[in-house]
């Protein structure tokens, strides 16, 4: 068993040179001065050179090698660690630590470009930037290698096991279902008025609201904390502190409340990982999708539902009494839940947040084909925003800028976004099959019995199962869009009053 | 000239993972919530050990020997860098690694207990960790080697080239003149009244004037922040992001006040390195002695100054009306100048600070040695307090468990803070034969004049200087306990009514 401490070892300085990373992220999103951005751009850019040069070194792969000579006699978790660790080796191995370094510092350029020309509008200046990212997401969907096409690389990465053509099936049966229920529902927009969530809500007391929401959901302040964000996030350095971030705005009550509890929901998951994994690359989220379908869980099955309102309408009209004056439960519920064309994805509502996506996801697919210039991509936005959604935004800070990702180099991440949605609700509709009691106890406020229930089977094993065998092992069935299709229609048809 | 820049770009890793390290550290004492110390202690643990697995790595010593052939070719501030480079280098390749795993472990446990059992005044649960670090630091010194005897090895790692039988002289002198000084003193304790320092301050009132404060010395807020911690420090992340902190006391008006002058002095040192010197060893201060000068010479040389409260005491009038009713400019400035004998370091006056110090020195050299055993630290330190100042502290967190330092085994460290009070007085009395109209600039609030000149005689030099250079090209003299002497009896005897 020295050979398997030996790989322990090492993979636990690289999940600590990279939890050091995710601090210095922490810190640059949330405290650090404007003038620390060069050189907290260079550590990060050390802390991930070192890492990769750790995994991708002759001796981790030695070590990797010599334990699947004899997997069997292996401990399950510990032979799913072997696996995990072989396969992420790969993906370093096959990734030059030239193209490594040059990506750290393509991206703290892009970056720093998109945060100063996205509020400029000035995509000219953002454009060089954006092209070199996509030259280096080309270069490494070579390097990596793919089954079918260079973007199964990518996605690859985010949601291991899912073939681009899959997604691109499972995209066109949601579409199918989606486009002309949000046409139905946009017609009927009328019906319902929103007017009173951007009102004056003041500040601390939002703040306060969301630390007791947080609280409520089974976050755990003794191992994590919120701090604000422009851009809410949640980050974790060794599985008990994770901590998340989320804005306030003054006029805007939706941004702190489902801000919070969507990064909640990302929080619990990783708080509640198997703390026998820490250390190691099992404590993490089984993929993106599924850690999105968590946050989407809690932010949207959960918090824009009508049994959790019952436990905290009452609450939120005692806190915030003058700008929802007059306002009744019905009123409220219907609000929060307004579906409309709008111009910026975390903005969406269930029902259209998924076309946000599709419009990336085909981008995407364009961009990284050459079948479109990245100089192109402002009007082919605005030309997709139009065939989806019937809006064309004025700007580029609105449209093609509007998100940081593609800065970040992340192609291949946003349908995680909508692949959370699906996963969300198949495994919501298993835990209302298996907690009958479920509505009840989130009216009266008690969410454990929930996040035990995720805990159990989704939360604590982490990365020990891939995405495919979390939902067969939580539901028993396959990815689908179906039950999506099922929840939406049934629940804004409701509100909306449709057959 | 590429031997020079491949041994810069190591020393470039290093130095940020030195970096990385220094923001764990800042956010363990600021932010981390408490779950969060375990795997924080084990991550500080791996950046240590990487580090000083790449600067004790034989690669290093073959570019600093490449470089040492032809030093005389080299541009003086990279011979500089050579020089230091080896000097650490030294260093570390004589600190077995299995001693700096143990030492960065005992630690962790050490200020752990610490931080428990201080509170309880249960110095005998913390009493083994401390004997461990002891044993420890012993090791050190011989692995490090020291020209005359073991404390050298630990005294020349935070003020290099200092011997123990020269510190001793120099305490000696100092105590010649400052033991009788501060008996005079301690016999007209009822000439000032403090007891007005004591009253309620508003804590938000208290740290907005810190904010105030620390920008009116020149301290760059686009380039650090202020936060609050339990025990101010100051730390820096690559030199344009330094940051500080303090701590407000609703009943204490001078911590929050005089914890951000020292913190704040600190950090315009580091502040103002050279810029050129960034990811290098030469981006530090000259030693600890030198870099406590700055931060005593703007709490106490300016801070606790006539010439600063002309400036600044109306403000603090008109900020803190309640409890500074009454009370006009000399009661002030005498009660922030009060000396008496007290129990805390951190708590004492100019006068009896290093008075602080040399308890602790004697006791370290009797622990060194093995003369006096840890089980018999606490009533040894008694006995020292009684001899040196007169009083016996009621218990062992007033007394031998205050300070965080032998926790964290820097033994050989405390000298250094009564260094800086001789230091720092040497450069200000140079400062102000140079700038003629200093008095009259302090007293304008005009604080920019002596940060330049600090800036060109000590900040921008970093570690390129060692402290007696600094001290030699900034005032052309060697270092003396008189001009502190001179200072403290002239300032003092004012204040007091002596001859």
């Amino acid at each position: 068993m020295d050979t398997l401490n030996r790989l322990k070892a090492r993979l636990a300085t690289i999940n600590d040179l990279d939890s050091a990373q995710a601090l210095l992220g922490w810190d640059q999103h949330t405290y650090m001065p404007r003038g620390g951005l060069e050189p907290r751009v260079r550590q990060m850019a050390t802390l991930q050179r070192l890492s990769h040069e750790l995994l991708a070194a002759p001796e981790t792969s030695e070590l990797v090698s010599a334990l699947e000579a004899r997997l069997g006699e292996l401990e399950p978790l510990d032979a799913r660690l072997v696996v995990v660790t072989r396969r992420d080796l790969d993906q370093a191995v096959r990734l030059p630590g030239e193209l490594v370094q040059r990506k750290s510092e393509a991206t703290g350029r892009a970056l720093d470009s998109w945060m100063i020309n996205k509020p400029l509008n000035n995509f000219e200046a953002y454009r060089p930037h954006l092209e070199e990212i996509f030259t280096i997401v080309r270069e490494e969907a070579d390097a990596l290698g793919y089954p079918e096409q260079p973007y199964d690389a990518l996605l690859n990465r985010y949601e291991p096991g899912l073939l681009t053509s899959r997604l691109q099936a499972i995209f066109a049966e949601l579409g199918a279902g989606l486009v002309p229920l949000a046409r139905q529902l946009f017609e009927r927009a009328e019906r319902v008025d929103d007017a009173f969530l951007y009102q004056a809500f003041d500040p601390q007391a939002q703040w306060d609201f969301t630390v007791e929401l947080l609280g409520a959901l089974g976050y755990d302040f003794n191992q994590g904390r919120q701090d604000k964000s422009p851009h809410p996030f949640t980050t974790g350095f060794g599985i008990p502190d994770v901590r998340v971030t989320t804005r306030i705005h003054e006029r805007d009550f939706r941004a702190g409340l489902f801000g919070s509890l969507h990064e909640g929901g990302h929080a619990l998951y990783e708080q509640n990982i198997n703390p026998a994994f820490d250390r190691g690359p099992l404590a993490q989220g089984s993929s993106l999708g599924i850690h999105e379908s968590q946050s989407r869980l809690w932010e949207n099955l959960v918090g824009r539902s009508r049994p959790f309102w019952n436990r905290w309408f009452g609450e939120v009209k005692h806190r915030f009494p003058a700008p929802l004056e007059g306002v009744e439960f019905q009123r409220f519920h219907e609000a929060i839940n307004r579906v409309k064309p709008s111009l910026i994805r975390i903005e969406a509502d269930e029902v259209t947040y998924s076309l946000h996506i599709f419009v990336r996801f085909e981008l995407e697919l364009e961009l990284l084909s050459g079948r479109l210039a990245v100089r192109d991509l402002p009007e082919a936005w605005n030309q997709k925003m139009r065939d989806t959604l019937g809006i064309t935004p004025p700007t580029v800070a609105e449209g093609c800028m509007q998100d940081m990702h593609w800065a970040d180099a992340s192609v291949g991440y946003f349908p995680t976004y909508a692949l959370g949605n699906l996963y969300g609700v198949m495994i919501f509709n298993q835990a209302r099959q298996e907690l009958p009691d479920l509505d009840e106890q989130i009216s009266s406020g008690q969410l454990a019995p929930l996040k035990d229930w995720l805990t159990e089977k989704v939360y604590r094993h982490g990365r020990s199962q891939d995405p495919a065998e979390i939902l067969r092992q939580a539901t028993g069935r396959e990815l689908s869009p179906q039950p999506f299709l099922h929840y939406v229609r049934e629940k804004y048809g409701e509100i909306y009053g449709l057959e």
